[in-house]
């Protein structure tokens, strides 16, 4: 078998076989492929797209490239979540509990963020003394006596996905579908997961711009799951204004508390029991997501999410108190209230720029390693499709220094979109798809 | 810049500016592109094409890249020929001699056989003393001085298409009809031409196998010749079965000294007056194909051809009495004659498998490098469309070993059809091609 015979053969638009994309794997991963090989090849699945017995393959191969997580002792259903990731996403620290305290066992690896998207495990560091980089061992352990835990990637889990996704990026084939579909759901499976809810996001702040890319993106995912006997399902979300108000990593940390402790903000908490409940239904724990739905609303109301939250922060190292008292989390020198120009309807909050402005402030990081200050911010105020009277709060910057609350308020201003009309306010979940 | 933009573009199918494609040759050069982009950009452009204006800039960046030869001195127009590669392909050794008889300076670089084709160069120096490893100084020297001169590459010309057709050839990224065409242009502009005739072999031996990609090609090519001042003609001629009757390198030089006494064979006489006459109209010599034509056949006629055949192969270092006596090339020790195994209308002759037989005799090589027997080859009788009487003479085959023989004329026969009905014989020429 030769690499340059299957490039060809892929170039001409015809069906990889298993074998073929195995030996290109393992060719990758071990250097015997060279770079220019592998790029060559990833422009032309780019280009000819793959079918889905192509994508499954792939996506085991890039398994089967590394070490996999054995996750069969927490119980008989492993269920994992992913976001694709978007502004003011802080999903998993709200879901996580939330399931936990329903008995499904949660043991999940997260990222950083890159861009104008959050990382979960930049958010869960700025509670003060919470450990994400937990070795494999204290990853299961954690996970087996708390029920619960989240941290940075463990082992030497699917490699080929680390090697292709840096070459995909300097040459310009990271929008190829089965090569993200592949990407995320190998990692899912090599983290161990028997199923996953995938929080697929759509809009202006997601990678996903329209509705018929996400619902691609979901299907692929889906179908390679069918083929190696995952079962999926996708949620289809909205990304073109930021969830929920705040976009920062303290700032969201607080918000989801007080999400877990019944306070809103109403998007997010409909969302994360969108999403929580389907990942009952998967780890069989609710027969449909209605009835998931019942139990994690009582879960919320009776303290027990909120509780699990506590001792998930306590079993990786953080203060728990912090639970109690928001206060604790870092705080920024510079808070800056800024006020609606205008008055009417709030038609649009562009997510990717409030993303932008967010790392501008120092909350994310531009390229990868960039340090990060937990501290700073945005709280919205209305979000799309509210009523505004001039004058009225519009959002709050929290900033490092004043001349940086200036900057994010002048480009914040220019991310909103008004109108004379009533607005609807936008949906929150497109669609979901199941699996089965 | 940034070459990732520079691929991104392409991937989407935009236009390349002219700055765009000469930074991304210049990094490829100097090697501040690496490989693996350089890989992606090729597929991308394989994927989307090139417009006429990214083609010719390709060109000029590839010619930019290095050394040009200034053949100014030689006269007022330099006229070069170009072959796509064929079966049987000795034109050049009845071209050269037959413009430079009529007054047209010849100072041309050509190469290796490689795969079924076979190559000029080794052909020359089956001539006892031909070398065809000149100086730069020694080419230009010998141009001047003899009017005529074909060897090796001399200087750095056009480094970057060898660094890019090297990774092409492993990245299955060789049959982009722009890049083709601007690896062909650069390398004959480099040389010093200021106008070129194009010989597009179609068929079963050549590059191209469908006459609309070889009229493809010759329209790429001359529209780079119209974009960058090089007037252009495409001769589009028939490779479905061996251009003359040697397939070899001595038994080529042999026919090329028959042709010029005026001793045949016909397609081949025929075919280097057609590409000779082109020359001659773009170097200025001859009003038009029909005026060059009636000077061609009477420097035929008289022996100038062959006269300055001989001067040509003195000025090389080569014994020019092979031109009288071509009983001074080398011989193959078993020369084995293959008779017709039936009657009949001979309808094809496969021209790959032929050259693909004289590899395997010896005559050509599967890889760079590899070392050739001049001697070795096949010469055939009858010729598509002629009528053979079971057991006449179809072919002779000259091996080095009685097994060698056996193993080629068992195949040969095999790359034989043959018709009940009569045969048409096929087009020596499909189309000439004028670029302006």
């Amino acid at each position: 078998m030769r690499a340059v015979d299957i490039i060809a053969k892929k170039r001409d638009g015809e069906e990889l076989s298993a074998n073929e994309i195995g030996f290109f794997v393992q060719g990758l991963v071990s250097g015997e492929i060279p770079d220019y090989q592998v790029a060559a090849w990833a422009m032309a699945v780019l280009w000819r797209g793959m079918t889905p017995a192509e994508t499954a393959a792939l996506t085991m191969a890039m398994v089967r490239s590394g070490e996999v997580m054995d996750l069969a002792r927490l119980g008989p259903v492993v269920v994992d979540k992913h976001s694709t990731g978007g502004v003011g996403d802080k999903t998993t620290l709200v879901v996580a509990p939330l399931v936990s305290a329903a008995g499904l066992p949660v043991a999940k690896m997260s990222g950083r963020g890159l861009g104008f998207s959050g990382g979960t495990l930049d958010k869960l560091e700025a509670i003060p003394g919470f450990d994400v980089s937990l070795s494999t061992g204290a990853f299961l352990a954690t996970a087996r006596e708390a029920g619960i835990v989240v941290a940075g990637q463990t082992g030497d889990l699917v490699p080929a996905d680390g090697k292709l996704y840096a070459l995909r990026d300097v040459t310009a084939t990271v929008p190829s579908l089965p090569l993200i579909a592949s990407s995320i759901m190998s990692k899912k499976i090599a983290g161990g997961a028997d199923a996953i809810v995938l929080d697929v996001k759509v809009g202006k702040g997601a990678f996903m711009r329209t509705l018929d890319d996400a619902r691609a993106l979901a299907e692929a995912m889906i179908a390679i799951g069918r083929q190696v006997g995952r079962r999926v399902t996708a949620v289809l979300s909205d990304m073109n204004q930021p969830l929920g108000l705040a976009v920062g990593n303290a700032l969201e940390v607080a918000e989801a508390i007080a999400a877990l402790r019944g306070e809103g903000p109403e998007d997010l908490v409909e969302h994360c029991l969108v999403v929580a409940a389907e990942m009952l239904v998967l780890g069989e724990r609710a027969a449909d997501p209605a009835e998931a739905r019942v139990q994690l609303e009582a879960l919320l109301a009776d303290g027990s999410a909120l509780e699990r939250f506590r001792r998930w922060v306590r079993a990786q190292g953080g203060d728990p108190r912090v639970a109690d008292d928001v206060g604790m989390l870092p705080r920024a020198p510079v808070m800056r209230a800024v006020e609606a120009p205008r008055g009417g309807f709030l038609a649009g909050i562009d997510a990717e720029e409030v993303g932008l402005v967010s790392v501008a402030l120092g909350a994310g990081r531009q390229r990868k390693g960039d340090p990060i200050d937990p501290a700073v911010g945005i709280v919205l105020g209305p979000k799309v499709g509210a009523r505004v009277e001039a004058g009225e709060r519009l959002l709050t910057v929290h900033a490092h220094t004043e001349d940086d609350a200036d900057e994010a308020a002048r480009r914040l201003l220019a991310a909103y979109t008004w109108s004379e009309e009533p607005v609807a306010t936008p949906p929150l979940v497109y669609d979901v798809i199941r699996g089965e």
